[in-house]
């Protein structure tokens, strides 16, 4: 991925200048205990990425728990029924049929990431015709390759292509193998927002690497993770978050997940995943 | 490390019954902001284990403002002066001199794990001769590999080996320089407490994998990181933790840092290093 190939090599220190991008801020830790303003700086995930790419597909937390910890986010839905987008405090189900409804406050979630999003900067996004561009432009701009960004991109687009997975029964399959399924549909010549969560290259197993975007149409009729894309034009705006927390479940099966297995190179697959 | 050997094999499915251990639960995850009863299961860190291996020393977070989320645990201090104990809601600065005090409240601390310790189970230590000894018969007890683990043992030792370490200037060598010139003591016929945080083995680069274990005595006269030790008898409690809370900066030094870089070897060699 672009990120990661950024990361490795020291290339943000030669940060490109971004209209409106804003410099390093140098700030301590804070703890979300203290109440202050900065405690929207809070990541909340629920069980970590190898767990459900190895099939813990049951959820585990119900969505009106889970939009406590924050108003933005995405991940996917209890039995992986369909891509979770969280925006503005709504939960919206894109479901591998195509289509979009409001999640259910009892959907219990066994994967995903949210924050209380509040904009550190932001930016007009120039025209970005792939994810690669889109990736590379804001990775110059936002800088903080060792936090955790939220980024929501308001655009107009050309082209996106989306993603999304029908609800499994089980004995569940490990994602790789449940993703060859999946439902792929490109959609021209419309609006709607990127709802991006970029985490640090080292998370290794616990978390997607770098950008993890999903996508919601703006008559809310189109949603889903997203392969590709071309923006004409939108607006940028980022949360930086300097907080992660994990919420790890407690049962036998959990402990009999594999957690530690080296699955990189398949997430990125998991992740990009498309037909060619 | 005797606990990533029982997590490659699934020797944990031949549970040993270890009298007073406490059988598997099942729990959902939970969120702290849910002020639930097991708001306490969560485990608190400052910064990630690699970016202290890697040399940054300078503390992040006021002790008294770290206090807020827990009681017990474990770390360093500003500078590397010392190892940090916190027993009871009080933190022990263990220097390297030998001497242990009251941690200042306005000590920043650079790494460090804390939790709201609450017993999940208890049941009596029987005599170990060793840390291996000791973790593997906790390791049968308590369970639970994929989750954070709050160990406290009272203890009454034939003999146990700490080391500290003394407070360090700029500019920082790596933590596996710098602990060559660790303190080690060795004390006999003596009783405390073993402050322990057990992580999963799958937490990478993030925290220390497996125990790590801190001590003080009980007149608080004597403490420090335990290298080795000989337990007669004792008790052990400990607290199951499903919430992981990581703390990062927002700094141009951490953005340079290089937290993806595998120390693994390195983190094993810093933990258990010996006079030998």
């Amino acid at each position: 991925m672009t990120r990661s190939r950024s990361l490795l090599l020291p290339l943000w220190l030669s940060l490109l200048t971004v209209a409106g991008c804003f410099g390093l801020q140098n700030k301590s830790p804070h703890l979300s205990t203290e109440q202050s303003s900065d405690a929207h700086d809070q990541i909340t995930q629920i069980s970590v990425i190898n767990s459900l790419m190895l099939g813990q597909y049951d959820g585990t937390v119900a969505f009106e728990t889970f939009l406590k910890a924050g108003n933005f986010g995405l991940g996917t839905l209890d039995r992986l029924d369909g891509e979770l987008i969280v925006l503005d405090g709504k939960g919206y189900q894109a479901k591998g049929d195509g289509s979009v409804t409001l999640v259910s406050r009892d959907n219990r979630i066994p994967f995903a990431v949210i924050t209380p999003f509040e904009t550190d900067g932001e930016f007009p996004c120039p025209a970005a015709d792939s994810l690669h561009a889109l990736e590379d432009m804001l990775d110059r701009a936002i800088e903080h390759p060792n936090n955790f960004v939220a980024v929501r991109v308001e655009a107009k687009l050309a082209s996106i292509t989306i993603r999304s997975v029908q609800g499994q029964t089980r004995p569940y399959r490990p994602l790789s193998e449940t993703v060859k399924s999946q439902s792929v549909w490109t959609h021209n010549n419309l609006s709607g927002t990127f709802v991006g969560i970029r985490s640090p290259a080292w998370v290794g197993g616990l978390t997607v690497p770098g950008y993890h975007w999903h996508f919601l149409s703006s008559d809310k009729a189109i949603g889903g993770h997203v392969l590709a894309c071309d923006i004409r034009t939108g607006d940028v705006r980022y949360d930086i978050c300097g907080e992660w927390n994990i919420l790890l479940e407690q049962s036998e099966e959990f402990n009999r997940t594999a957690v530690g297995n080296d699955l990189r190179d398949e997430v990125r697959k998991v992740e990009s995943l498309r037909e060619e």
